[in-house]
């Protein structure tokens, strides 16, 4: 897409630090890296969310997914890695093409971390069951 | 595997609540929820890191993610939508059998929030393009 700079990195029209790429993703170094080999993932083809892409589109760049992870690991010895798809600039997204964050995590020092509240007094059992047959229903109304 | 809880409640001995299951994969809603729909992607053989999956299984693991991003997207309209992996215990993870968030955003109240601390300063484009090549070799070595 013409303004996203993103496919321009792809495209070669904007530099990047490559560390992997076929056919139908492209994996780079982020850099405004959260902790050491910040990476990040994504499908050549423009898509803005993950709602965005196919099914065949999703499996293709999700692939991949392990051997960057591997490598990283082996790479930089991290006692644990997130992997986070940010979708909407609410949820933290900034550049509206679809990426993957790696994000290795080694100690108080990353620049990563979660905030995690769990709500289950909010959300009783029966309440989770009500909410899961609102999106089966919506599940089969796609297919 | 016999002492994972995921794999029990694959295998129905443990109760969940589910909300898509094929072949591979099988989703149900988190019952510690951070915010209304917080729903878990896994697969069914046991793997514990998304490090230990072929490409082939992290391929159709992630071929149903569009689907369950749109679905909670549809049913509950949030604001945004975070995807979340967590591998090792320090990067967040408590069950190990991988396994994938889905985490719909709505506003401050959400249980899940992003620490993002970028390290530009601590990492130049040189420094970046180091450990690029680092990660380059590694992957040269898997394959």
């Amino acid at each position: 897409m013409a303004d996203c700079i993103f496919c321009k990195i792809i495209d070669g029209e904007i530099p990047s630090i490559k560390v992997y790429e076929d056919e139908h993703v492209y994996a780079f170094m982020d850099i405004m890296p959260l902790s050491k080999g910040h990476t990040l993932l994504i499908p050549k083809q423009h898509r803005e969310f993950v709602y965005d892409l196919t099914e065949q589109e999703a499996g293709t760049l999700f692939a991949a997914a392990p051997k960057i992870a591997s490598a990283l690991k082996e790479t930089f010895q991290p006692v644990g890695m997130n992997l986070l798809n940010n979708n909407g600039a609410k949820a933290g997204q900034s550049v509206f093409h679809f990426h993957l964050h790696f994000i290795p995590r080694y100690d108080e020092t990353d620049g990563f971390g979660a905030k995690w509240i769990t709500k289950e007094k909010q959300y009783s059992s029966e309440k989770i069951q009500e909410l899961a047959e609102q999106v089966k229903q919506t599940l089969a109304t796609q297919s």
